[in-house]
């Protein structure tokens, strides 16, 4: 029923980034498995991560002091099986597409190893101080382009 | 810059059923705006909404009692405008597709009378008893089908 | 096993305003009921409402063009009965204390008329501007003063 | 301003568990600092952990498998100082009180050495088959009067 063909999160490339998530109570429904929208939610704070530790750029900089905002113009998720309570995910990083004023990339998160929700993100990037879009800082593009060189024989779709 | 064609509010036929959201404080990020996965937190909130006084079915009766899951497969928002706390957004609900065992529909937000975010989303309907999916129970299918009879001429895409 | 003496919702003056709030999905937890924090947020879309509603003053202004922060000192909140999903809480605000840079306030909630969650908040006036604690602006300091005078024979501990 | 004695973390004694938040993005308001229920639900993470390294039991098996009910008669929060976005908060967990059917603990966050929130907890053991209080489970209180030993020589009021 998956709407993509799940990963094995041992056929990602060395150079994907890659963090875990640990399914906690509050971030689960009645239903006992994780709430869809929390996931989003989620996955925004192992970007965060992502930004410092792969691209080695403060995230809380660049929105807080640098004034750069990375809101989305597009999210996605499309879900093979649900998590539950407990279970520790592996989630990975990999950058799509790097444009002028815009960023899109995928985040994929594994339970047992086999990919279980594939979520796509396009960032625009915008002056905080007058909402206006702005291309993306020099330091960042260089960062992603360095990122996507270290995943590039991603055998990924 | 937005990936749709922004809708008027006063375009959508009168057979649409449509709700509000106050933005509140709580659902604004440190931009000052919605944070991203709290848009599909809100919009979930209206489908319940919707189920109850657009198709007469009390969603938290088929989650609770009748243990009828109502996960996604699914969910996607393309962002035009941001919205900041304080703002009252109108919500559409339009069914898109009724399949055996999975629903597709759109729900349209406009600030100001023009759209400002559109989400999809695909229900799988399971059994919250053992997980597996099951048929659209024949009462939303039905509920469903009549809903869509009065959206019919919906000059949307 | 209730830390306080539920009140019913007849008991209530009819000078102290109250509101409504559905316990949505995605409020609830996988016990199935209301997520402890959950209470304090949707507690405080209540508060927003009630500036707006009650006291004649709009929460988002105030914080917004006014930069003039609300945040808490204290907040608690004790539980008599867990809520569910589906469940409609009657909820009203009363004011405890008006201080000089703070305002002490209780949000009662109530299940089928009988109270089932008492929460306290201590709010301390700040410029948004430089973070210092500053004075109850004047025009709120009066409409708290005037809504208190409106629940005064209120026989509520 | 505070409403309690702010301890420093190098006064904790060294029996006493603790753990870190970054405090994310999505995790702050509008005024740029973490929003107050996000603190509990933050604390709510942190306990889970606690439970699983400090006492040696599984908080998602207790809840899960063993259907015992963690919820809370009384949560509260006293804040010295707010904290931002990419901030990284030491917190610790004393027990209190361990009774027959119930818990108190407090939570206490640091940031940059010193306490800027300390939170108190009292939770209910129920049965989450029909809701009714059963008392703490042997194993439970066995973890948590062992953890108290260790953390006997606290200088904590």
């Amino acid at each position: 029923m998956a709407r993509f063909e799940p990963l094995r999160l041992s056929e990602l490339p060395d150079g994907v980034w890659r963090s875990r998530i640990i399914v906690r109570f509050g971030s689960c429904d009645p239903a006992g498995i994780v709430y869809t929208p929390e996931y989003l939610n989620l996955f925004n704070g192992v970007v965060e991560d992502w930004y410092g530790e792969a691209l080695g750029i403060s995230y809380h900089e660049l929105v807080g002091k640098r004034r750069t905002g990375l809101g989305y113009a597009h999210v996605s998720a499309d879900f093979a099986t649900p998590s539950s309570m407990g279970d520790v995910l592996d989630v990975a990083v990999i950058v799509r597409r790097v444009g002028r004023a815009s960023l899109t990339f995928t985040v994929h998160a594994f339970n047992g190893g086999v990919e279980c929700v594939r979520s796509t993100f396009v960032t625009v990037t915008t002056s905080l101080v007058d909402h206006k879009a702005i291309a993306l800082p020099n330091d960042v593009r260089s960062a992603l382009n360095a990122y996507q060189s270290r995943c590039e024989n991603a055998a990924v779709t």
